[in-house]
């Protein structure tokens, strides 16, 4: 049931929220995974992640068969099958600007190697940050970004600067041949349209739970 | 057109996907605001946002008519009225618990305040961070989280501790009275249906995008 059926769609056409939630589905197996539990049915994985069964299983869909029915999902299968989807097989080098509270904090992050990133170079347009070692790393002048990156096959940049310098450093990114951006800065970045974007936008992530709160 | 008409639906049959992009409204209308533009159509903040004009269109349609058949959207107007909705007319005080680099990243941020925010109370586990201050406020243990949002009345916090401690944490809060976690550690929490979650995830986010990137 595997290994005869390619995806069920091109991949332009699954859409980018089906994307996004893959991760989730690679972390939750994983963690299954390293239970040592071999199979999991689409009821128990959502349990765990707090969705509904039916759109996990419509999720997956997009990518063929992956469970036997009655038998649940392998978990080992799937998490290899998704990884594979995502393109997360291998380390990604990626370029981080911007070496303050938030960028230090992203430079020292542990979660990121495991999870197929390492932070490969590091910039700041301050000449008091410049020469300075993050880690192993030492932080070069943001205006050595594309080359940097063009050099070193870096085709990822997170975005640790201030507002005000996010879109200048979007636009050397670009230069560098940068095809995925994360963003930190409260800022919309304007990019050619073949560069993915993501924001980390705590702000509006509070702004948008108040709503639900209940004041009385 | 504005004040004659209430909401198009009920508060809680707005779907959350609208609720999520309310924020980026504000934060738009607000620049506008800023730069003396009164009045937008659809079209230009569609532009300015990078969705469609017909998205900005029915997602301000669940909360009654705001615009002007032919003039576009009164900026001043529009921010007031989003912001009332989301109940930005305010200050809420924040509990931080986790002051490692990302913590004190958090607490640093200038970005809140402006935003309707302010980080009232700090906790950590660590004996050694615990009396240490942290901008004004002094850290406080975890243990006393509950009591300190219940007796500062606040109904929000923010999880930066590390993956193992993410859990208690919530269980805390919820302890306390929380209604909203922005949760930045890489687990899904359990808590109850009343409380809303939201997670910042650089990692799902980068996974997401990798997809995308064409290696070739």
């Amino acid at each position: 049931m595997w290994d005869d059926e390619g995806p069920s769609v091109p991949p332009g056409d699954i859409p980018d929220i089906v994307i996004r939630r893959l991760p989730i589905y690679v972390r939750t197996l994983k963690s299954l995974c390293d239970r040592q539990v071999g199979s999991a049915s689409s009821e128990q994985l959502a349990e765990m992640i707090g969705v509904t069964a039916a759109q996990i299983r419509r999720d997956l869909s997009y990518f063929g068969k992956f469970g036997k029915q009655g038998k649940g999902y392998d978990t080992h299968r799937l998490v290899e099958a998704i990884s594979g989807i995502l393109k997360l097989n291998r380390q990604w080098p990626v370029a981080l600007v911007g070496l303050g509270n938030l960028g230090r904090a992203i430079a020292n992050y542990r979660g990121f190697t495991p999870s197929s990133f390492t932070i490969a170079a590091v910039f700041d347009r301050n000449s008091g940050q410049i020469g300075q070692t993050v880690g192993e790393l030492k932080i070069l002048p943001v205006d050595d970004l594309p080359t940097t990156m063009r050099d070193e096959h870096i085709r990822i940049g997170i975005i640790a600067t201030p507002k005000v310098h996010a879109q200048e450093t979007a636009d050397l990114m670009v230069k560098g041949g940068v095809q995925a951006i994360l963003n930190y800065a409260p800022v919309i970045l304007k990019v050619p349209d073949s560069v993915t974007v993501r924001e980390i936008d705590p702000v509006s992530a509070l702004q948008s739970m108040t709503y639900y709160i209940d004041e009385g």
